[in-house]
């Protein structure tokens, strides 16, 4: 089988591999669509992310659906899970799989991901399509489990005010995901003119990220400030952002992955605000509610993929997500 | 100014009497629209509710909008808080003021409500409306408070299966409340047909109340049952269908006002399932959010007012809705 | 190895039978400690209980410590947790073990217990216990478990006034748990007199459960009632002392086991003061909490244990926990 | 009479003032105790805290107990909440007095204090002191109480691990309520020796500030940190230390108010961790519990207070509660 393995920044080769073998628990997957995440793009520009190094050369890739091709489901139509969690840490055990310390994770340190016509994977961790999602749509379920995740922490209730603070894939999926749970009023922000275009058309009123935007945002909601403000850009500016666009006893959200390993942010605003600031690790419980989601069409998520490649020209892939023209670029192995 | 006032059961009197004083903290409000609610109906034609009796000839209407007619907001035009709570026992400091033991409400007990011409209230009950919002819109955000209340109790989440069970006005503003909150599947029972036919017009699958509701919801959900399960029909065989239906986990929330003293339900069932039952005592926090609601769209309240009665038809409304051909009843003072 | 199995109601045959074989992710127990509970004693004496019959014959036994006999943690004492769900249905995946519909679990239907020599038992269900819990106290650790699970259910806060109606084994350890989780006042009713006697030595104010009991929370809390109020009879009578004694806004645990189908209560009771009625089914993440609150000091579950009976002595043994003349009867294979 | 009104920094006055005049819903309170807090210590020695300047000389003093001088309560020995909300913003009216905007606070802005003897003060504030708490144990209600409300909003549950960063009063008031809400490990550091003795005879286990307590912290409890972690020191370190010590999915109450405006900690470990970061801002809903829990001895106040001084010697009172000598030190009119 074809596999894209990066062996450096922006060393990424194809090779023929066989196919793996699926073991316990486990079926083999013919991969059908893997859209790519900035994680992916980090790794591949990079040669890593955070602490994380290549330590061998990797397969990228989680953010995937295909189709069983081994076993009794043979045939069946799946979105899978990348994260594959021990089941008996204390943290597996407590409800918390997103954050076991022996998490197995599609394309992350040791696991090769799916860039490749076939991967084995637990059973447990794949999902059914229903004939009406698209292979796309399938691959765009993990970033949308996320977003699902983040407005679970954000406690979003009907009538509510939301601002979003980073409209790539996932601030996108969240503005779609805050409405549907009801949110009366969208903010936006970003720094890209085509991004802010995509939340516009969600609805939401847009702001550029232009340092400007916090008082923006306080004029706008008559200076009581934002039910819940999700930072999606993973950058210090959009917590700042975020802390001081909440409204006292409101509730910051951040989904942004930093480059940085400092974040700061006024204690005496949210001091004063009372406010609850949540980190999100990955997500949990959210695949059969996203299916259901964008099954019912309460969330739309075919018009995020702008661009799709076959695998042989994953480095255009890359290189296209990289320079941040589309919103998902989509691999098609 | 003209007053309809209930002196017994059946027995309600149209009567000019003078213009009220406001009180400190009070401002007079011209009445605009009450709308009436069940328990309205259940006084006009019983002379009482639940414990409570007629101890004196009363006004009843409690869900209402107006204009203020006194002080510095004269002209502004408001929706009125019905409840009165005292601020200063225990349940008001620990914000449950809907459980105030020393609560004024408008048309109960000893406490004049608005099917009159003119009443005062306490400017910190008055809500102003946005010129967008007509003044039966403003009288049915009490009774749309009621359905925001019961779904801030239901805890609903994106993606969840909803089953409502009595599709009178509460009830059918519940289900729009839920869609609002991301309901991905909604169920609803009645025994009318033409509140049926509103339920289904709202997104509803909707089914008889003839018996074989709670088996048609079990198939209809897969064997599995609705997350949150809401009583509106103040049933005991309601409240049974909604712990029959309500999947193991799932919450059930009873509105409805039960007219006998005792409900029972299966406990096996419901210990087996881990179920959470939560009873609803009127509302809190909600009128904000409910206008917001109004406002932006989301939820669509003009089409539940079907009938409408100056305040000298005011029997004839009494006895239109005790007929309950139509869904909501407003009288024009 | 020594095995005793219930036939019939009352017909318990000890016999010798093979030691198990464990299978993959199972060890050899070798059990040291079974206690009995109240569902254990409703097999041994009606042949089932709830919905469920005896099927085939059956090792009762699901509260119970042991010593790894097998693979690497050969030596090692621990409790086991008598529940082995699934892992993959949707409850499971959404953190609610307990609820899993294809749960084994130890002393029910087609899974035999604990009351013989040596059990297989899936590695993940056992805790470590420290040395200084003897293996009557890593027994109890089940039952301290589903009260510290209705304790979670309850919300307590410190500084909150609890009722626990039914002082059985389950509902001493509750007012313990609840005392820990800073329970102000603690007030307790039972029928039977030594088990009121311990729930005195406990802190509690007891009132025997004589019809009366009602009232007189009410006027030992000023007229207020309890913070929340935990069923721990069984038994309807103890519902409606719940629901009647708990305060406005309070809550409500039902953790008894009815005996029969259907539960009243008062509706107009507990919608005027909005409660939440919580059931409880089993219990999820408290073995490692159970065994930090005995180790500590926090609970004290010695002294709970007032009979014991070697395996050939099973039947006594339910002989005397069905006379309630003791706390709680342990059988030592 | 008299009172000791701040004019400057370290210009602190005795005068002879007319006794106030109750307004409406006030009474006249003779005050008993005053307590002084860490912000009364900032007032005196800078002239200001955080954005706040002295306007016009200022009495301070909000940590106090009295005995109510006018009306029917005349005699009653009361606790005073020093914060006055509006009761009609958005935030008084769901359920978040602390952060109403319109806020009256004694000692602080334009609202004075309780350092003098007689002040008037709304009814609504008072609360009635049972005849076992001293004046002294009133005056210290009000630290309790945000003690009680920093583990409200840790959500600590019996078993817990908590870590406690600052054991100045407040901190050392958390201890006893954590304690009292089942912790079953404490762990607190602060840089005194003494505040650290204190901390020890509560049970913790102590930890000098030296920059190494958070390998201390992940030591002692075998890597995985503390359930919850409260920083009570007000500086940048102790935020630091709590976010590195918290455990996967744990909390972290920033209860201490930061001198400086910027608060910075390690976004990716708080990312990694999932943890939920918690500002507090005062209280609410705590002066009945405070009073049960210290009227039941579940809290011990009485030996924090280290200090005493009459009224004309409050200038020194300052610069021994400046000095850090002692734990709490209260002045009495």
């Amino acid at each position: 089988m074809n596999v894209a393995r990066l062996y450096a920044a922006h060393d990424l080769r194809l090779a023929e591999e066989p196919v793996p073998e699926p073991g316990p628990d486990e079926v083999l997957v013919r991969v059908s669509a893997v859209g790519l995440c900035g994680s992916d793009v980090h790794w591949w520009s990079a040669g890593g992310i955070g602490d994380a190094r290549l330590e061998r050369p990797l397969v990228l890739g989680h953010e995937f659906a295909g189709v069983i091709a081994s076993g009794e489901q043979r045939g069946q139509r799946v979105a899978a899970d990348p994260a594959v969690p021990c089941g008996v840490c204390e943290f597996c055990r407590e409800d918390q799989p997103n954050l076991c310390a022996a998490l197995r994770f599609a394309g992350h340190g040791r696991e090769d991901g799916a860039l490749r016509q076939y991967l084995a994977w637990p059973a447990r961790c794949l999902h059914p399509l229903p004939d009406t999602l698209s292979d796309e749509d399938g691959a765009v379920l993990e970033p949308l489990g996320v977003a699902i995740y983040a407005v679970d922490l954000g406690q979003l209730r009907p009538g509510m005010t939301v601002g979003v603070y980073g409209c790539g894939p996932i601030g996108l999926l969240l503005l779609q995901v805050a409405r549907v749970a009801g949110a009366s009023g969208l903010i936006a922000t970003d720094r890209l003119a085509h991004r802010l275009e995509a939340a516009r058309s969600l609805g939401a009123l847009v702001l550029p990220a232009d340092g400007q935007e916090r008082a923006a945002i306080l004029a706008a909601t008559g200076g009581r400030g934002v039910d819940v403000a999700f930072e999606v850009a993973g950058e210090n500016e959009a917590v700042e952002t975020a802390v001081g666009s909440a409204r006292p006893g409101g509730r910051v959200v951040l989904v942004g992955i930093p480059d940085d390993d400092r974040t700061s942010f006024s204690a005496s605003t949210a001091r004063r605000k009372g406010l609850t600031i949540q980190l999100v690790r990955r997500m949990k419980h959210t695949y059969p509610r996203a299916i259901r989601l964008v099954e019912s069409g309460q969330v739309e998520v075919r018009s995020l993929v702008t661009h799709q490649f076959p695998l042989d020209a994953a480095a255009e892939a890359f290189s296209c997500a990289q320079q941040r023209k589309g919103i998902k670029v989509i691999v098609r192995p």
